[in-house]
């Protein structure tokens, strides 16, 4: 791969750095600060949700990504309450679905390598059946994800509705990204990747390429990440990094993924849809805002289903 | 009942109000405006959840409740990407679990009575298995819940720890909540009652009681709500409203979700653990904050588990 | 269609035969005699299974079919009983599943017309998001499926290996290949049809064809089966009888379904697998055989998976 | 524990005996002979089930057992097939639930020690959080489970109801059950042990010991059905085997499970309902029978819900 994967995991590596028994990872830039200043971004009180819908018609083709879409079932239907009074009813449900299956956060669980998850702790110590002993969403959940939200919407940047989908993302691009939307990531920042690659679902309809090769972030964009002190990065992908081949093929398999989440212990937010919100910051010039995304708190999960919310 | 239900379901209908198709109700009454004011109560930049976990172990007995806790299983774990290049690792889940199992928005669909839903749709026309076909919980995922909201502290009113089972709140003590806690609910505010209820699980460690008769809202409580044009109601209890013998007896069980949720078209926050909220705002004296609880957009829901944070 | 639809379900109504309150209906067939048959018919010892496998990779397409494939997930996984004694170890699943997704039986509350089901119960009053009050399956299962078999292999009769979709089987037919099989359906019988539609899954590999239009039983073949009191009938295709455009279009939509399974209160066998049996019984010559196939007792379910096995 | 475990589990061991890759364990005893025997068994043309029902009131507390009850949702209600012919309806569901959650049978991937399972195959290489790669109940209904069954009622034997919590069956107990009740267990036969521990669930309704120290099976009874040439065992508790604190606390948790299932490759089942069974046997002094369990095909399963049953 074109970055060094192991000295660059040495120099990024936040194991240790808030703690030998932290489990919230870069979620702990996230402080006081971060948050007056999220706040103040808000100036035309415009809600913008960037959350798909969690339904049998998701984005999800369980031969291809062994995933089920959720599917919603009704547990009591036009049920009375007490039959001596039977004006008064009620409506229950149960929902069966994959974590990962719509918008979601990938918990600091959801990947690792040589056998260790983030902070250290060995994966086959921590792996059960019913979940993870440690690094489970729930910890991301306590307080939960909220900070300043940060627009980088490099498909806008290259002039086009969807980045092809050989085009990997580079930190100059990211750079160039900040100097042309006028923004400065901060620390704690929740940094939002366009590629427009959810496009193909949300608006061509087309749910055999959500899965396959496509636009995203290189591997040295995680040491980007980490240099800007970043609390969490988002796309409009199914994997926020680049999806190629090579992805697939080198000696670490999806190397953002294990710097980002595994080293660094950051969170990514994937299959965010950010159409409204590209729309919304081109009319208006403003790419920060706040923007909460609190997961579940399901406890030892490997991720979390989320409808993440901008608020400008 | 102390109010006659049928006069006051008339008088709160708010059916029409935000046009024929609408499936928001009271969200409809949060605007820029709202959202601006929610912004400005950022003052400290603490952050604080409001939300149970979702596990087995949590506040559902089957055998009571209906429902059963949320069960989370892996379906992938420890698994390599690519058997050439084994180190790199994945883990995923699924989960199945009632969506109204603990912290959750009651949607619009979720109670009826004499046959119709808010804003007047039939319910023999939207309930099916698979959901509801209007007033599901998406709806109010779009763009999603967030306002200013305002903490009642009806228990430290009293200045106990958790209000008596048989405690039904009336409208004059929301008035002297307000009073006490220096606040105003204003239009588009969610208001956050406490009683102390869930303590019993929370604290004290038995669920035997969480879907017991309990201490919350009198009916009346929703003419209250419709005066202030509040977006939501939520409570650390189970149904918001009071629960005892006379709730399920009486000719419209449950009048409060009635009157709420049917007429006025306001969703209900359930469940949600107030205690930490409680002693930071008896700390800092500000009773006011920015509350963020997006549901998640399952189609056709009749609910939605949340994790609900404040910002303060 | 080429029957009166409801002369032939009044001169077939088995309502009240066994009791108003029956609800094992043809099953009442099988008695002492038409079992010590069944048995009689072992020759050879030898055992045959009928069923699919139930797994990911079964039958449904379920943007088609709108069933999902089975999804198992392991619940423990090299669980140790006793952490002072590891060497035992244990592992457990969890399975989630349409109960009609493979092989297996519809219940007699599977269909219904003019909002009645069989024996006369109103739909409206026994139909529950949590199953049917009434003529769920697990009357079939006690105590459980089995007699004689007596398999009709149309499509060995017409010397093709499947029949073409097109070819609805005629009761003149049945009774075709009754004579060149050598086997007469007795009182208690399960018919057992083949056309050699379900090697689209078992031997071509294409799941698409599974829920298209295919051959299968005419409606007046439920005229047939009553006048032989079979017991039940099952065959290798979804739906036992035939699907044309027709059967969707006509007034009564899957004629034979309605008449079999809520006039007669007969047992649909669906997705038999019936390759191997075809095989053996053109080899020996005989094709009648003890067949065993209990419905699991899922209490008010609307089918039951089925492993369904002969013995010959 | 009285026997040498790991001497016995030398002795019994089957691995290799019916070939490298076998999965099938002791039902290969099952041949043609103990078919046609089990057939000429029949001589009533009685047909009983020893199965319960899978439902939310079944023998589990999650609580105690990990395991939820049964959990069925209908996916479809009252659906009109085609809105221009309304008359016809059907009615579809969904069941979640453990394959260990009442009748069962534990495939011979259900338990292991030291690391490997039946035939030797490496748990570290089998286990995976969809399933077994071998081992999986699949082939155990692959032709099915079908034989002669014997029952060896030991709390008759003993004249009570229900044996007490501390009886541990010996050998020398089977013994004089099969002298007593006139029955000689053969090669291929399925033994059925009757406890009486069943009752608490099935006559007494009290759940809260259906897990706890029982009745059943000691370590040497292994032995005793290795000898035999046993195809299965059944019982109408919770692990066929014995469970008193020694269980859980030898060096060998569950040694009988152990021997069983992993050494000898015996399917065990469990939770088989067997008072009209005993009942009927009594009444005429037969105790053997034809005996139909075939598990589901559920691939990769570590268990099998199932209904047995038996054909006198």
């Amino acid at each position: 791969m074109a970055i060094d994967f192991d000295k660059a995991a040495e120099r990024l590596r936040n194991w240790g750095r808030w703690g030998e028994d932290d489990q919230r990872g870069t979620i702990n830039h996230v402080g006081p600060e971060a948050l007056k200043r999220a706040a103040a971004e808000v100036v035309s009180g415009k809600l913008i949700s960037l959350g798909l819908e969690f339904s049998q018609d998701g984005p999800q083709i369980p031969e291809i990504t062994k995933r089920p879409n959720p599917q919603l079932l009704a547990s009591d239907l036009d049920q009375i309450f007490n039959p001596a009074n039977p004006r008064s009813r009620f409506n229950d449900d149960v929902i069966v679905m994959p974590l990962q299956s719509a918008t979601q956060w990938d918990a600091l669980s959801h990947v690792h390598y040589d056998g260790e998850m983030y902070n250290g702790c060995k994966a086959s110590e921590c792996l059960t059946a019913r979940g993870t002993k440690k690094n489970g969403v729930h910890h991301l959940g306590s307080p939960g994800i909220m900070s300043r939200g940060v627009l980088l919407d490099i498909a806008r940047l290259h002039g086009v509705d969807e980045l092809p989908a050989d085009h990997k993302i580079s930190p100059d691009e990211l750079n160039r990204a900040c100097e042309k939307f006028g923004v400065t990531v901060e620390a704690g920042d929740i940094v939002v990747v366009r590629t427009g690659h959810l496009r193909t679902f949300t608006v061509r309809k087309d749910k055999t390429k959500v899965a396959g090769f496509q636009a995203g972030l290189g591997a040295e964009c995680a040491e980007w990440l980490y240099d800007k002190s970043a609390a969490a990065v988002a796309a409009d992908n199914i994997a926020v990094e680049f999806l190629g081949m090579e992805s697939l093929t080198q000696e670490v398999v999806l190397p953002f993924h294990m710097l980002a989440i595994r080293d660094m212990g950051m969170p990514l937010g994937e299959l965010f849809d950010l159409e409204a919100l590209s729309q919304d910051c081109a009319a208006d010039g403003r790419y920060s805002f706040l923007l909460s995304a609190p997961p579940l708190k399901v406890t030892g999960a490997f991720g979390s289903p989320i409808n993440p919310i901008v608020l400008k």
